[in-house]
């Protein structure tokens, strides 16, 4: 469905509102950018400073981390999940500091995580290798759509004000690229980034992985049949998270690649979407710009963050916070 | 006097923790660099969240915005250090939300704010216009640098693990860029900027203001002198306030152009003071962005903020606190 955008009156009024803050014209620079957006997003003048923050993190396998795209073995994906659930991963930390509530779903791991309770949303152990095959069936591939729309809603319904999606998956750095060149036209070579680590001569090789699995796909235009090609359940049910908290008018922070990948398909699932966006971060991964630029966002965060996780995203909130209460707390001009 | 640099043991120690966590090697990009820098300051491994960060604004008049440099009227000075008081002020609302003590001074405030209790360190009412005559006598200087030097002692003494300056005055990008200028012997064109919002006409007469005072001064080593002749009471309270924190082994969370400036000449007051700097943001003028390379400092935020008054670098605590965070509650890759 297409959706409705943020609020136009708001926006207008939010900036007329910064502009008679008591602060020189534009001094705020970024800050006022958001600050304005999340008074569209919320219809709201002055927007109030996001409370409640929900990130949820996607977990999944990807079969194509078989075929040596990654730094790391695959057994690391499981083992982080558990480091989810224990708060020691890198994203349960931050959420920690910046009181967001983080939840993470066993989407896709090849591994039983069913003693953990992640795992009622899961669509099958690792999505297939995408450049050898469909990495998911159509039904796979609505199934997990639906699951990412779901969790969105019981988020929603649990009164999140401000959504994030992160991601978990040793490999997933292929199929997101692959989504972007594929949504972008965009060739292998321009896209394919170093992920956790590869070396030059790994770099190569997930180049042409990527560049196989495109000529594999052809010229594809419907998002539903690129995420099912290209993609993963993780992906695509980030993807139908993000589409639906659009649709439902909530606003989502995007992270780093992984969920740039997601947020670029939901933009086409569901046409109008981004503009419900803001960028968390920008990541070191050479196709996470481009999306970004294809998108229009401009990121909060520039730190060289390649954490994946949700974590650019969640180290951002404070920064979307302070535009608000600027908005909300500093005198006017008239005022002084 | 030469200040002993943070503790070479603690960094090496940091850099092998954070290669020990069960991240992607260097996948926590910036936030990695920040928490080894942490460790080396406080000489501890990991290093403590700061909890206690305080923040003074130096607030001072400037001769030279009598003579058209600033798009605004020195009667807002004055109006703004109430708004400081009151808590309406950008730096004062970031600062409430980040739990950090803010403290004003009037320095050289050309206004009587005697009503405040600011102004126990006042040195004059306005430094004189740098482009005509020395800004400060000899005399003005060092009770300028003694009550920053002062001041920081006692946030210290209060309990101060971090110190931020910042600086408000009507017309201060001039003296600050002036001096960023004679430091590192760049032209008045490559150091002037908008500051809070001079148009085209306005800029071309900043930057013959700066060139004139450039030539007025000459060629100038000494950085008592040089503070003198184109700095300000506020901006020398500054740099008296960051060497007396590098030289108590506290550190400090650099500013914008004006902090840059003054931590700049703080380094040649009391060489090896900017190890213990950390730059807080990037502000939009092109002086702080040469300053900040000349120090070898790489800001943590890039926001096209241009307010002032400490509040780039208050907008940077969290992330600072972040580094932190996840060098103590991250898990080891051993651990998973």
């Amino acid at each position: 469905m297409t959706v409705a955008p943020p609020s136009p009156a708001a926006r207008a009024a939010a900036r007329e509102h910064v502009d008679a803050l008591a602060v020189p014209r534009g001094a705020l620079g970024q800050l006022a950018e958001l600050g304005v957006w999340l008074a569209s997003v919320q219809d709201r003048v002055p927007p109030a400073p996001p409370k409640h923050v929900h990130a949820v993190v996607f977990a999944g396998d990807h079969g194509v981390a078989e075929h040596a795209v990654s730094a790391y073995p695959r057994e690391i994906t499981p083992m982080m999940v558990r480091a989810f659930v224990a708060g020691t991963a890198g994203v349960a930390v931050l959420a920690r500091q910046h009181d967001v509530r983080l939840r993470v779903l066993d989407i896709a791991v090849d591994a039983d995580l069913s003693d953990l309770g992640v795992d009622s949303y899961k669509v099958r152990r690792s999505s297939r290798p995408l450049h050898l095959e469909d990495a998911l069936s159509a039904d796979e591939l609505e199934q997990s759509l639906a699951a990412g729309r779901t969790v969105a809603a019981e988020e929603i319904a649990a009164g999140a004000e401000l959504l994030i999606s992160g991601d978990m998956g040793i490999g997933n750095t292929t199929p997101a690229a692959a989504l972007i060149a594929a949504a972008l036209g965009l060739p292998a070579e321009e896209v394919a980034g170093r992920g956790t680590g590869v070396d030059d001569e790994g770099l190569a090789h997930k180049t042409e992985v990527i560049d196989t699995a495109l000529r594999r796909v052809g010229h594809v235009d419907d998002p539903h049949a690129l995420l099912a090609a290209l993609g993963s359940a993780d992906i695509a049910a980030s993807a139908g998270f993000m589409a639906a908290a659009a649709e439902s008018g909530v606003p989502v922070v995007v992270d780093g690649l992984i969920a740039v990948a997601a947020g670029l398909l939901a933009d086409r699932l569901s046409p109008g979407a981004s503009a419900w966006f803001v960028a968390g971060h920008r990541s070191t991964e050479p196709a996470q710009s481009l999306a970004l630029d294809k998108l229009g966002l401009v990121p909060v965060l520039d730190l060289g963050l390649r954490l994946g996780e949700g974590s650019g995203a969640v180290a951002a909130v404070p920064l979307l916070r302070s535009a608000a209460l600027l908005m909300n707390e500093v005198a006017r001009l008239d005022e002084l």
